[in-house]
């Protein structure tokens, strides 16, 4: 090699040095911050137990508009305002009753009305019942079904290390499980909750009718493991019991909601921004403090943290909280929109939607380039045991946006207790440990800042 | 280079992938066993809500004992027995009380007594407080102890990422506090609990008079983290404030305890050795389900999964129910005491007590070439999210065992949310997740697998 060349690899060896150096201590610096002074813990707190439940439409998920608005305002950014968003609102109504109807003895069973759902005639409903593992089953059935409650039962399987993926093979019996019974004349469904432990609780979430005809539309409801697996012995033993449910859900005029938005300006760049965030929505059965409660004070603050260690970013930087991901992901849709009608360049969004829990990596959408150029700060990262970069879904919210060249992340907290929570009355305050949410957000501190530092390869 | 040296290459290289490839296999057999068969989470609820807390010397420690064995009974190993050792035996006696004594104002804080205490006078005792912030503050302050209660309020570094080296970082204050600022003259100490959360459970642990002559001692307690923050404000107000406290805690004669072995032979190498081990005792103030019930069953658990999956081990692996690791360690160095008189050659020791959550990786003391050959194996962990293996200490019941060359390890679980419950009332059987305690199990049989496939350097 010649003499010039090896000098300026020695040179430029040198600066990626400093710069790792520089982003070594920065990195501590962040998570110094984000472990002693942070306020996403106690901002959770009012979140989850002065406001509680705020599914999309509630007077609650106004209230959580106004209070995360309003901390906004005190942390001294650029820019804190609101986006209307139309919203669907749905109400559950009285807490529905269940029982299996054995021969002449009625053993109650815990249900919840997914989300979506109509009601059951007011006096309920009653029908025999026909259980099977999937959509994909009902068509060998076809004639059986009619008049009968489906009711699905293919657990969440245990063997995936990742949690979601057990999940994603689940889902669609919850989601569409209702719409393709109707088709074969079902007059109801119950839908084995969505989690890997045996408990009582059941665990509502969206379901859609899509195209059905109104009149068409049935009853549907998930129960909770233990009452699925109770159901599941009780028709090996007499196939002809009979299944009991009420709910008087009802599906409201659309409401209007808000996404709250806050930013810094950038210093260098501030026409390219860069999105963090998480939603503000929950589902009504509890304070949804990690879905997704956890996901908007850590999003809150990573912007804290940032003008705490005095930071100013090259990029704006945008929080943004998304209404109503639960029910529809209008939120998601209208920031969107607003970004493409004021044309605006996003060129990174960071998403936290699964759980406060211990943060282990990330999940990314990116293509190769800019997966290796995140892949290689991962020593970086590894003080803080952060291991896991891997190509994978970033975030519902995060979803729609579509700028020319843009990488979307999800942040990827440890996922064995998720489903414990998803969606079901124990989504509670206590079912948070402080250090790992603040954890989550100084790590989602550190991606916002190596990406500002870095840019995007175009 | 030459054709045959190629080929000889390609061959090695050959039969490194299969290996690996029988490695993959083998760790996804281990943990399907482990997540979809597993009993350690049944037996850790009857250790914890059958039979409860497990103070070395108690009825319930002798119950565990029992329990243990006839479950390792059910396993078909080659061998299941007791080995005898003699323990201290100290008991709480009636539950604390102290409080504040400000002017006349009486505040009720929490204590316990640390293990190994003295009582307080029957009366309890009253006297002035002077905080500091460790032992070596002793020295400066001098005679100011005289006639005193020394309040030690040094807590954990919140800023580090694992917990445990926040807990190094105090827990000399708890272990030798009282048998220091006894030779300044003081009459007890309250010591502030080893707990990264600000809650209301104080935290017990071991503490030694070291060889302070006995009329020298002086009680000890632990206090609740907000009790800390509080005295600490109190006492800024007012310097001159008093403190009562009371318990009647007391050392018994030695009692006969055991440690619980099960062991199957080698089938190549039944002299070689490999232990894989837990505590059996626990603290009083709860059922000791991280600390360690987690621990016991998990080792138990890597036996019964080899024999699921039909693994017969080259080696000799034998799980080891160690008892007193709180208060004497008595059963690690009985252990250790027998390996030598029976010539016995240990080469590998797994210990698990730092919890039952998400398995994270080792912590590993081996040479650096034994070191280097587990990290070989990161690749086969990663899809499992085991990713952390680092040079440290591997656990206090395996740390008297001294064969002339071997290699220890301990678990490291995911540390966050442990010192919430260590050694307090809240260490319960609900803080205990199904799957993050069936993973570390697998994980500990996948490390297991892997030394008896491929031994250690010698």
């Amino acid at each position: 090699m010649k003499k010039s060349i090896v000098a300026g690899l020695v040179f430029l060896n040198g600066i990626a040095m400093v710069a790792q150096s520089k982003d070594e201590q920065m990195l501590k610096d962040i998570y110094k911050a984000g472990l002693t002074n942070a306020k996403c813990y106690s901002w959770l707190e009012h979140l989850s137990n002065k406001i509680g439940a705020r599914l999309s439409g509630s007077e609650n998920a106004e209230k959580a508009v106004q209070y995360t608005k309003t901390q906004l305002e005190t942390l001294g950014l650029d820019k804190v305002y609101l986006q209307e968003v139309m919203v669907p609102k749905w109400v559950r109504g009285e807490k529905e009753s269940a029982y299996i109807l054995d021969n002449k003895t009625k053993i109650t069973v815990p249900i919840a009305a997914l989300g979506g759902s109509i009601a059951t005639p007011k006096n309920g409903l009653t029908a025999e019942v026909i259980e099977v593992q999937g959509i994909e089953d009902l068509k060998i059935l076809g004639d059986k079904i009619k008049g009968k409650i489906v009711f699905y039962n293919r657990p969440m399987d245990p063997v995936n290390i990742e949690t979601f993926k057990s999940y994603g093979g689940c889902v669609d019996q919850r989601y569409a499980g209702a719409k393709e019974a109707a088709k074969f004349g079902a007059v109801g469904t119950i839908v084995r909750s969505m989690n890997l432990r045996l408990d009582d609780f059941p665990h509502t979430g969206a379901q859609s009718y899509g195209d059905l005809p109104p009149a068409e539309y049935i009853p549907t409801a998930a129960i909770s493991t233990n009452g699925a697996e109770l159901l599941s012995q009780k028709l090996k033993v007499n196939p002809s019991l009979k299944f009991y449910f009420k709910q008087s859900c009802v599906q409201m005029p659309e409401a209007l909601s808000y996404n709250v938005v806050g930013e810094i300006k950038g210093s260098e760049h501030p026409e390219n921004i860069m999105v963090v965030g998480g939603h503000l929505d929950s589902w009504d059965l509890a304070d949804g403090s990690h879905d997704d409660g956890a996901g908007v004070v850590q999003s809150m603050e990573v912007l804290r943290i940032f003008k705490q260690i005095g930071y100013q970013p090259k990029n704006t930087i945008r929080v943004v909280l998304f209404m109503n991901e639960e029910n529809g992901g209008r939120g998601g849709k209208k920031y969107e929109e607003l970004a493409q009608i004021n044309k605006e360049n996003h060129i990174f969004a960071l998403e936290s939607d699964s759980g406060g829990f211990s943060p282990r990596g990330f999940s990314i959408e990116a293509d190769d380039a800019n997966f290796e150029r995140i892949l290689s700060w991962k020593n970086v990262f590894e003080p803080y045991l952060i291991h896991s970069f891997v190509k994978g879904h970033a975030g519902a919210d995060i979803g729609p946006l579509s700028s020319f060249k843009m990488v979307k992340a999800g942040l990827k907290p440890d996922s064995q207790r998720y489903f414990d929570y998803h969606h079901a009355l124990n989504d509670k305050f206590d079912a948070i440990n402080k250090r790992e949410l603040e954890l989550g957000a100084a790590t989602m501190a550190s991606l916002m800042y190596l990406i500002d530092q870095n840019g995007i390869i175009k």
